[in-house]
C-alpha cells in the first residue's frame, strides 16, 4: 500500500488539478424562452470500472475517472472485505479494469450490502445488532461544522456541472481530505479509502456529505467508526434508526446558520437544549 | 396482472394520499444560529425490501413503501428479467419480502446491470450495439416540458422532506403517472410499471426526473421505448454517449424558461437553430 502524506498529495484536495478529468465540454443547445443557441457547457465524466478481486468480478462501478486507488481501497474496507490497507498485496488498473490481489486469497467475497434478518420468519430488516457500535468521544460545535461545509462543499466542480456529489473528511483541525464522484457512495468510499492509507483515527472525524444521508452511507461510517455524519441535505428513517441503536450523530439540512440534529446530540456542543 | 383505470387509481398521482406512508415525523434538535430547539421534522421513508423471482433472492431494494407491484413490474421489465406484464404470474408482498413467481420458471436471473465488452480484451465499456435503439416519430414542444414539470415535480413532499426523487410519465396531453421514491431508478421503474400495466405506448411519451440522467436512467428509457428523457438537474458523459448511439433525446437543467438539449434535438421543437 502506497503511503500518502498529508499536505503533500496533490489529489487529496478535491477539485485541484483533478477537475479536467472530471468533466468534458460537450456540445448542446439551449433553449432559453423562445429563443435556441448552440452552446458547450461542463459535463461530469461517468465511467464504468469493472473491479475484480482476486481474479473474479465482484462489481462494476459507475465512477468519476479520478484517485481510483482510495476508492478501492474504502471499498474493499466498508464492504468487509478487508480489514486494514495492509492487506492489499497489490491494486492494478489497466483501462476500465481493477484488479486487486488480497493477502488472503480465498476471502469468500460476495455482496452482503443488506444485512437481512429472519430470513423465511416472520421479520426481514437490517438486523442493527449485527452493525458495528461506534467508539468515540469525539464532541465537536455547530461553528466547526459551519466552517468545514463551506471550505468543503462549496466546490468549483459542483457550480459548474451541478451534478457531482462531494464528501468532506474533517477533524477539529480542518479539512483531511475531501472526495468528488458522481455517486454519494463512492465519494464516501474514496475519503475513507484516504484515510486508511494514511493511518487516520477516524474515531476523531466526522464526515459532511452534499448528498442525503442514506442507510447505505451510515453503514460505511460504522464500518470506518467515524462518529458524526453530516448532511446538507435530508436523511432517510432507517439511516436515523440505524444511528440511533449504534451510536451515530446524525446532522442533516446543515445549511449557513441551521442545521437538525436527530440523533446523539451529545458530540455537537451547541445542540444542548435549555 | 391486475389491470389499472389510468385516472381511477387512487395511488396512480404521486402524493394524493400515500404521502402519509413516505415519511414519519421525526424528534430532532434544531440548531439556528447559537439557538437550539427541539422540534419535530418531516423524515422520508426508507425501507429494504427482499425480491425474490421464483423462489431466489434477486436483490434488496431500499425503497419508499407504496405502489410495490408498480415496481416490480417496471424492475423486472427494465432489467429483462420479462418482456410483457403477462409473464407475471403473481406478486406476493409480505412485510419486508416481495416474491414473485414468473410463467417461465426457468429463466436465468442474474445481475447484468452493466453491459461490458471485450472482457479480457484491449477495450472494457458499455457495448452500445447491444442496447435497443429508439423507434419513435414523437415531437414535443419546450413548453409542454415546462407544464409537465411543473405539475409533476413540485411536489409537496419533495419540499416538506427535502429528499425524494420525483419520476413523471408524461405524454402530449399531460401527465399519465407520477412516482416519487428514495432512489431515482425505483421512481424510473415505478413509472414503467405503471405504463405496462396500463398498456401505455412508451413511443408516445416521455419522463422527466427530478435527478441527474445517469447511464442507468438512460438505459431504462431505451429497454422501454421512451423516446425523450427529462431532467430538472445534470446529465453524464456516458448518458450521452448512450443517447446518441440510441437515438435518445437528453434534456437536462430544464429549470422555468431554460434548458439544454445534448442529444438528438429534432424531437424538441424549439431546438431549431437558426
Amino acid at each position: 500500500m502506497k503511503k500518502k502524506e498529508p499536505g503533500n498529495d496533490p489529489e487529496a484536495m478535491a477539485g485541484i488539478g483533478e477537475d479536467r478529468r472530471m468533466y468534458r465540454g460537450i456540445p448542446a443547445i439551449q433553449i432559453s424562452g423562445d429563443h435556441a443557441s448552440r452552446v458547450t457547457h461542463e459535463v461530469i465524466e461517468e465511467i464504468p470500472y469493472a473491479l475484480f478481486i482476486n481474479g473474479r468480478h465482484a462489481m462494476t462501478a459507475m465512477m468519476s475517472p479520478v484517485r481510483l486507488e482510495d476508492f478501492v481501497t474504502g471499498y474493499l474496507f466498508t464492504e468487509q472485505i478487508i480489514k486494514k490497507p495492509e492487506e492489499i498485496e497489490s491494486i492494478r488498473i489497466e483501462k476500465n479494469r481493477i484488479s486487486v490481489i488480497t493477502k488472503n486469497l480465498f476471502k469468500v467475497v460476495g455482496p452482503k450490502k443488506t444485512i437481512l434478518s429472519g430470513c423465511g420468519g416472520s421479520t426481514s430488516y437490517i438486523d442493527t445488532e449485527k452493525l458495528p457500535k461506534i467508539r468515540s468521544d469525539l464532541t465537536i460545535t455547530a461553528q466547526m461544522i459551519r466552517d468545514r461545509t463551506k471550505e468543503g462543499l462549496e466546490s468549483d466542480l459542483h457550480v459548474k456541472t451541478g451534478g457531482i456529489h462531494v464528501v468532506v473528511l474533517a477533524d477539529k483541525e480542518g479539512i483531511i481530505t475531501c472526495a468528488e464522484d458522481i455517486g454519494r457512495h463512492n465519494a464516501m468510499d474514496r475519503v475513507i479509502g484516504y484515510g486508511l492509507g494514511n493511518g487516520t483515527d477516524f474515531s476523531k472525524t466526522f464526515v459532511i456529505c452534499s448528498g442525503r444521508i442514506s442507510s447505505e452511507m451510515a453503514r460505511k461510517c460504522l464500518t470506518a467508526n467515524i462518529p458524526i455524519m453530516i448532511s446538507r441535505g435530508a436523511t432517510t428513517t432507517l439511516a436515523i434508526d440505524i444511528a440511533k441503536r449504534t451510536g451515530l450523530t446524525v446532522v442533516a439540512f446543515a445549511r449557513s446558520m441551521k442545521m437538525m440534529v436527530y440523533t446523539n446530540p451529545e458530540r455537537i456542543e451547541d445542540a444542548r437544549v435549555p
